[in-house]
């Protein structure tokens, strides 16, 4: 057998170094290390190296998630895990004026919406970090109606609630017992119930000050309840309150819809404060000082910008309310989702992990610019204005900082714009009127907090406004 | 340079058939094309093969996941996600009575819990279809407050849900509206409430037949609404309906406690029914029919055995009432979880996938089994006894099939064992009292749907109860 040519060594081809089991057949030697380096290579990346695990029962899951994720839908939109179907394909849903498969087409003469209070600017801050907010649900997550302890309440979720707000030094956690809801929305009813069982012989008036979340009479109003009624605003009660009706207040700090922060003003034996903070967060507001009232409620909405996941909770000085506000979400709900609790605690580890700058910072940035382009876009003008916000001390950031409201408090300056909503809506701008906040038609609110998008065509037709006022005024 | 030997042939060596490039050198040759072939089973394994996928940004959630539902827990318990860890591992939730850090100790003793409807028989069937079970929640699913139609309701979960009615056979869902609840809990309220709107001067009586499911009367005493009242059993109102009062009466079928098939006694102009079938999937009882009321109402705990993800939906008719109910969930809570409607509609996809066949097979026959063991240690005595369901066709499993009810409604028989519940307390058995079930104290409701090791223990204290009694009969 000849051929041992092919064999022949220059010993420089070695690489290992010219031992002499390698020395007879260079090149046929240079293709067995390349092959045994590759498979070592491959052995570590398969069986070593930081992608050593492979997904068992729950490959399927994460793999329709992360196809359905995959879905770019131009940055105008996305496709969601229960979203329809075409040809096996996740469907986008696209932003509100945007369309097509991919959402790429815009529609030119579609109005900008800034009416409701859906916090979609928080949308992207948990596309960017898509690994810290993913959850992995088992099929048979806690089926119990209850925790381990007989509560309906994860212990976990709690430590983690109050862990945020002493980071964040927003409330005052000791010494407080917490109550979990349906979103805060069951659990505003639940305290006005709750305050209402100790009340005198007629019904408990339910009172909140101009301008203030429609919700609130439009709910206690609607449940029609022997106990309480729904009075209006709290100036009839300032000073004084008759004594034969206790006044349960709505305090909104910082308020929906001008973002000032506020106090209870009906004092007395028989006044009680609801005090809603669900824009208490450095997004939106100067932190002063940790809130320190009897009944405070928030919402994850407004913290994580998760409307959709209905979880709010309230931090309840007074056992007895407490008791009394924990049976109503029993006999309301029979308490909050499992599922809603899981998704909670994934996101808001996420947020105490990291001290909450990462979500603060992104919040805080995103709506201190949406107010500082709101503002220029305004200050050409004297026929519209907005609420003025002074830029405050921040306990958070321990400094001075601008504001970054949820929303503007808009009104229409010129005599003959009497119906602000009307005329907004005439320059292709939907806002909710002021008149549902109990204030007066020359008001508006726009919501700030929605998506990138409906703030750009917001400014966009702010801009057409404002400029044709001025076209009108050179002619 | 010697040491070509090594490389001889024997040319029977070469794997490639001699071809003279190998045959110099057949073991080094061998080694080559080992590491060839292994690279290619490797290349194959990662990128070709089941397995070629990896996760991204979802693989630490599916880490996390699978590495605690890997805890075993003896089979007496089970890890969650939302957990205690110590040390970074989870920590076992055990089944009651069980304990120890894996769940294998059991308390010597611990008293048989058998009061408490919690489904938890079925999560057996999840733990064996985790795959189709899992569900992996991205960081930004549907955070906005509605569903892109505007609607509160996802779409596809309802179209689910109307798919599971036509495969089951249990209820019309042409021409019916859909509202979602967070659980059936709330559609209660929601559907008095509602009913309540068109009444007459006078507040609307709710009523129900003995013995009923005790959260009619508690609920509605609770939300104490000016438009209705509880007025207890419907024996009073079976033939005629006051001309001044309307009535809303409450029917549960198959009825809880006593799994009897109902239909609505008050008859009459003023007389709406809210039947509640909670109960009415092959699990629990022979399908004789679609459903075919006004107002129905179904929940997901009974069905997949998810009490704690509170999801439960109302069938109606009429779209005044739909329309009522609608803004109730929605002034109430916004709605039901978006979450919670993605677990609910992962659970159904599977469902209804295998047209119910694997869960109602496996519910069916695990409710089976139980009632036949119950049934046998029963026998031997007359001091107790429980309700006779006859074996009935069922239109789902085309079929007579034996009874296999969630509770058994237990009646002390002897005269002196008036108090049951204590009775079976002193006996090592916690039960539900009949008196919370308008019904007498010689009655308790035994729940059959807890887990395996609730219902073994109670087989365990009953054989001990009655073959004492046959002691003291032999004595």
């Amino acid at each position: 057998m000849g051929g041992s040519k092919i064999f022949d060594p220059p010993p420089k081809y070695s690489l290992l170094g010219g031992s002499k089991i390698f020395d007879p057949a260079p090149k046929y030697n240079l293709c067995f290390v390349c092959s045994v380096v590759l498979n070592m290579l491959l052995v570590v990346y398969l069986f070593v190296g930081d992608t050593k695990w492979m997904p068992s029962w729950s490959r399927m899951a994460a793999m329709e998630a992360e196809a359905v994720a995959a879905e770019s839908c131009s940055g105008h939109g996305r496709a969601y895990l229960d979203g329809l179907l075409v040809d096996g394909m996740p469907v986008c849903e696209c932003n509100t004026c945007f369309g097509g498969p991919d959402c790429s087409q815009i529609s030119p003469d579609c109005p900008a919406d800034v009416d409701s209070g859906n916090p979609l600017f928080l949308e992207p801050f948990w596309m960017q970090n898509a690994a810290s907010g993913a959850l992995l649900v088992s099929g048979w997550h806690r089926m119990s109606y209850s925790y381990n302890d007989h509560s309906s309440v994860s212990g976990e979720l709690e430590k983690h609630i109050r862990k945020l707000h002493s980071i964040v030094g927003n409330a005052v956690t000791e010494g407080r017992f917490i109550v979990f809801g349906t979103g805060s929305t069951q659990l505003l009813n639940a305290a006005v119930h709750s305050l209402s069982l100790a009340n005198l012989s007629s019904r408990a008036g339910v009172v909140t000050t101009k301008p203030f979340y429609p919700a609130y009479k439009t709910q206690t109003d609607f449940f029609r309840s022997v106990d309480y009624k729904f009075l209006g605003d709290t100036s009839m009660w300032k000073n004084s309150t008759d004594g034969n009706v206790s006044i349960i207040e709505f305090v909104t700090s910082p308020n929906n819809p001008d973002g000032l922060l506020k106090q209870a003003v009906v004092k007395g034996p028989h006044a009680k404060a609801i005090n809603d903070h669900a824009y208490l967060w450095p997004h939106y507001t100067a932190i002063p000082a940790p809130a320190d009232e009897d009944l405070m409620i928030f919402t994850l909405s407004k913290l994580t910008g998760h409307a959709g996941s209905r979880f709010g909770w309230a931090l309840i000085k007074d056992e007895a309310v407490y008791d009394a506000m924990s049976t109503y979400a029993s006999q309301n709900s029979f308490g909050v989702s499992h599922d809603t609790q899981l998704v909670a605690l994934k996101l808001l580890k996420f947020v105490v992990q990291g001290k909450g700058r990462e979500i603060f910072d992104f919040g805080f940035e995103t709506m201190r610019n949406r107010w500082e382009i709101l503002s220029k876009t305004l200050s050409v003008t004297s026929r519209f204005s907005i609420q003025e916000i002074e830029p405050q001390y921040c306990s958070f950031y321990q400094k001075v900082r601008d504001p970054s409201p949820a929303y503007a408090w808009f009104k229409c300056e010129r005599e003959e714009d009497e119906d602000c909503y009307t005329v907004l809506r005439a320059a292709g701008i939907i806002t909710r009127a002021g008149t549902l906040f109990g204030a007066d038609s020359r008001y508006v609110r726009l919501s700030l907090i929605k998506t990138q998008d409906d703030f750009d065509l917001l400014i966009r037709k702010l801009n057409i406004l404002v400029s044709e006022e001025d076209g009108a005024k050179t002619m």
